[in-house]
């Protein structure tokens, strides 16, 4: 089984490869949107998708905290100077979808921002498809408990002291306000043209694979996904308000 | 008369002053979009109202042709990058109406595209209002025989030839084309929270000493506003539905 | 005479206006450095050089302060970002050479820096200019007396709130400072490739002339220049080591 | 052996991370410009390299081609746009140096342009040193028969193909004019404030590891680089001229 999914991880790399090889002759463009809860594994999975893929065309974005100019700015502008030209893929490690969680759960933007926030984003996100982007957004969650261990490793491991963030150390206690934050974020940013696709990621090499083939099933022609599996429904699928309140995203 | 022409447009640039001191220390920003039919004294009306204005609070934005990457991207973005930061007034001379006028006339893009660009433009611009940035849209037209007149002195005088363009030569021939998609343009766009603002622009002195007054009501608080008069209702109104077919825009 | 300066003007302006024709065709860069004794009258200047040139081959580059991020980084870095491409015209409305002048005077920045950059600037200017782009520096100055005018020009008239700076008020105080400062700025920083030059600006309008026949006779072809009168020696002349001390600067 | 390997890599990647906590705290920026014969393992190293490394303070820079706009501006401008803020580390992925490779090899640009990048690109980088910028440039080299290898690795290998270039065809018939050019290019851009330090990078995970304990006796103080090994001198050593002629470079 283990040699069964080595050989799947190959032929999905080898997928993604050939869908950018496409996306240069066609000029596809891409946006992938990748949110989640604090240790949810952004990262990673990131890294597993572009491994193979083109530097010269493939943009990973994740912004620092706007500076008190780009506050001052369209909340959106900042974000959308790396919007993708042709045959690009651009991937936002964590987004304008901030100011829904993390700007909620610590109060760094004011009430009325944010409710103008989720306003306005299904119609900012309506344009960038009417353009012809394809656009992707994925929410990644885990279970209390995994988080707990997670958050215990990157405090102990120096490897990863880089991710230590004093936000770690109520992300916990925070735990209940973070899921309010992101069922009305789901709820009222999942729109027919722009869905949200959860992704249960305790398991980081399944939700790595269920990722990727969504990816491909969402951005390549079927003569590149045709042959590639539907992800696992257990550990991926699309948002929909029964989702709130059966637990499934943190089951 | 000439006199009190004279004293009346020394006050409006002292309010103009005035207003950008007060945008200073309020953060206001304000876009103003300049639009209207070739000739019809855009660049002038720009050096008049940024006469007495700070350099560096101020920015006159015209974008050369979109390049084939910028062609390639999102169809907003490469003016997204110049919106207003706190206390900043930005003046797009021309701007992302080139897509519904000049365009369409001359078939620089694609019928879809320009479809698309009338359903997003409303929503686009909302976004901007919502988010806090003061926005104005003056539309300025002139006759058909002040037009042929301005080409003609355009093309005879040395200090007007780096404003020549082979579009001039069938301007007077398009009268008509330009016409039609200028009252498709304003009736599509023209909003609640971002109307259009005709100007009769045959007279030059009348037309800017209209639309400063005009802004300095739309941007300025009552205690800079308060002593301008309202602008000539014979120039400067309102767009609404009737303008078109009763020729008030080409009078 | 006035008809005279009125017909010369006008020539000037045409001139100009043949430049940037010819610079569009030829794909010709040039930067235009703008300094100065505060109030000498760069903005003035500017207005009258760019009055009949095009927008979009125009630049006037007028920074505010550095942030800090932008602080943070190369010194340089801000400004490259504004060199001119091909067929432009940039104009920096103060420069690099801040850090020569009000930060030397005022202390905005150190010794270190300020040593750091005089070492630096020859040779950041020489890749400039070896790179094909037309570089012109200009230094305008005016006498205590005159600054002093205009400084109380300034606070009693409304048009020039926006220019009013805390700075103004001690302008005239740190007069010897600024002059100091001035001139080692010009005795280390003027090269054979990018020298200074001075321009006597009591005079705003000979200023002017000046300015832009300087500029014709460096930036455009013979065929443009030829009938170009060279600049009155009083008012406009290279730097050179004799002009500190002999008062020519400020007489 | 492996396993001391293992806890040595270890080791390296909490020594970088370390670093770079540090400089966030300090504010140290660092650029580190990665050249090399093509296949000689960039990509490879880049991605060991910032494998644990914060995604906010790391900047992989590989730029595409210039565009037409792009190619008429001052050579370096597009790269100086990506210098390092406070705290950053840049990693220029091919950089400016292109200019006296791939573009000598092939004819890319004048032979006039060649020879101006070599003059100018000492003085360019000493101002960058100057300013306090930390600048290492690494020189990865393989022998012949490895790229042939290699080459036909990539041909043959779906998860490379995003790799494989027109150039890669010549590569190999190219091989002594990219030695020349190497040579000529090392030998004249290799200064005492930004030497260059040549990989031989025919074993991968032996120049990987070299290149980092490079990096963290340049970057790092030593309160971090204190305990780390200096590199293997048959794998990694400065240039210096006689390097050109004993063919330590390709062995």
């Amino acid at each position: 089984m283990g040699a069964d999914h080595a050989a799947e991880d190959h032929d999905l790399q080898v997928a993604l490869v050939r869908y950018q090889s496409w996306a240069a002759t066609t000029g596809a463009r891409a946006v992938v949107v990748l949110e989640g809860r604090d240790t949810a594994g952004k990262d990673g999975a990131i890294r597993t998708l572009t491994r193979h893929l083109a530097v010269r065309q493939t943009r990973v974005v994740a912004l620092p905290k706007p500076n008190p100019h780009e506050r001052s700015q369209w909340f959106f502008q900042r974000y959308v100077a790396h919007l993708p030209a042709a045959g690009e893929l651009v991937i936002f490690n964590r987004s304008w979808y901030n100011r829904a969680g993390v700007e909620v759960v610590n109060g760094f933007s004011s009430p009325e921002e944010q409710a103008r926030f989720l306003n306005d984003v299904p119609g900012f996100e309506a344009m960038l498809v009417d353009d012809g982007i394809k656009f992707v957004k994925l929410w990644l969650d885990i279970s209390r408990d995994e988080q707990a261990a997670r958050l215990e490793s990157r405090r102990s491991d120096p490897l990863k002291a880089l991710k230590v963030s004093p936000l770690d150390l109520v992300a916990q206690e925070n735990w209940d306000a973070y899921s309010t934050a992101r069922d009305t974020m789901l709820s009222r940013t999942s729109t027919p043209v722009a869905p949200w696709t959860c992704v249960r990621a305790d398991h980081k090499k399944r939700a790595r694979r269920a990722i990727i083939q969504h990816l491909l099933h969402e951005l390549a022609p079927a003569e590149i996904s045709g042959d590639i599996s539907v992800p696992d429904p257990d550990t991926l699928f699309r948002f929909e308000a029964s989702a709130i309140g059966d637990g499934r995203l943190e089951r």
